[in-house]
């Protein structure tokens, strides 16, 4: 199943089932609060309500307010290479607000005060159960699904300082969407292609199957240390060919259109649009 | 004014107003709603409602659910150095997740997977306005007042990767509290003596005037890369004395009563009790 939700005016949303080409509403205002409805997911699996087109619609961030959004830094091997750095023993982790999401269509605004914006394809997990210190059986349990995320970064405020939040942390600037893939469809390990273009050209294309920690891995050890409750995201990290990497660094000035594709996720558009102060 | 969210059974809470020893409530459920309610903070001046003995009321943390705890590290001088680093130019952020957070008088659930586990009194500023990209005068405005925050941190996970996230967002850990004390009564600057005693023993004694971020200053900073909303918290650091940075070291083991206090704001006594798995 593949859910989204989308904008209906007037800030209001609805969570939606894709139906072919057509989107039906399941009556929640958003896929957070679907996962967050005990049998949510079946019930929206059942559900039927007012269609909409998929063409067209206006797709807010799959979740839209998840209560944590938690990423990992350094988790594809040729990432790991081409930023310097040794295979790790543990997840490196931090965090977005947010306030940070768009949808899957929506433009990047781009600060006017980083001249260092970059990109990072990532897979995110999407957490369905509440769950603390998961085994195995419940870490894959808690997976309701995957969803596609481009983790933008300030480059030059990334390392202003030794924690990467504030490289991390621009408001409206990370797309996540467009669908909610369950992951009865991809299991929860799954094994993908993932890419990110910019002007049509390929900066970064890998396979989920090359993750150093993989979502079952995520589930487990962040769950160790705070609960993980239904709707919170978990970005898995990014694979190499990233701007900053590259000899010499390519950047985002504004205008670029950037295409973030996961295999049988789906496919984020955002223009990255120059922001005014 | 000084605001507290007391819990009432039943998973119910209650924003209340402190008046001399009683408690009023004032009509929303959680300091949260009234910093998000536009006039929230006149309106809990004026409100009359159900009243509560101080003594023994159970506080809730402050704000229960804030959209952010943005955290400062190395914004105290002394710590800075008892940390073996340079002053820096910018401050240095991590982000702690509403789960962490517990009231003024619960227990600190020492988790199994640490051996570090350790103390940080700090001043926290809680927003009471949405600003992004503050001037001063901004800044100022957007600061609904200050409470006591104790960012209580397994080092032995803090340094594990390059990212302090880790170390940081253990589950019931964060005591919040007591009160919010409004801008109104404190100034935009505190300077206020700040401590942190374990089991009688000052570990930490400091003053809030030492920042060197100040509160206006993070306000501004942090809005520079995105918004804040009523009930964001932003946790300013902490001073010298942590256990981490002792000779020899010092950490919590359990059973300890630690005890924050910042002059003129509150105090939270939160014993550590050591968790089962």
């Amino acid at each position: 199943m593949k859910l989204a939700t989308i904008r209906l005016g007037d800030h209001r949303t609805a969570a939606v089932r894709v139906d072919g080409d057509q989107l039906v509403e399941v009556g929640r205002a958003d896929v957070g609060a679907v996962l967050a409805a005990p049998g949510g997911l079946a019930a929206a699996a059942a559900a039927d309500g007012p269609r909409h087109p998929l063409a067209g619609a206006d797709l807010a961030p799959v979740v839209p307010r998840p209560g944590k959004v938690v990423c990992v830094g350094l988790n594809y091997q040729n990432h790991i290479k081409e930023m310097g750095r040794d295979l790790p023993e543990y997840p490196t982790l931090f965090s977005k607000f947010a306030d940070t999401l768009i949808g899957a269509r929506d433009a990047i605004r781009r600060p006017v005060e980083t001249e260092q914006f970059d990109w990072e394809a990532e897979l995110a997990v999407v957490i369905g159960r509440q769950v603390r210190r998961a085994d195995e059986e419940q870490a894959v349990a808690a997976i309701a699904g995957f969803t596609v995320l481009n983790d933008i970064t300030c480059r030059d405020w990334q390392f202003r300082t030794r924690e990467w939040l504030q490289g991390k942390n621009w408001d409206s600037t990370t797309p996540i969407g467009p669908f909610l893939v369950t992951a009865d469809e991809t299991g929860p390990r799954p094994a993908l292609d993932v890419r990110c273009e910019v002007d049509g050209r390929v900066m970064q294309s890998d396979n989920t199957g090359d993750l150093l920690f993989d979502p079952v891995h995520l589930v487990r050890y962040v769950s160790t240390m705070v609960r993980l409750n239904p709707g919170d995201v978990i970005a898995t990290g990014t694979p190499g060919g990233v701007g900053h990497a590259r000899r010499p660094p390519v950047f985002l000035k504004g205008g670029e259109l950037v295409v973030t594709e996961i295999e049988a996720l789906g496919r984020l558009e955002n223009r990255v649009v120059p922001e005014g102060v």
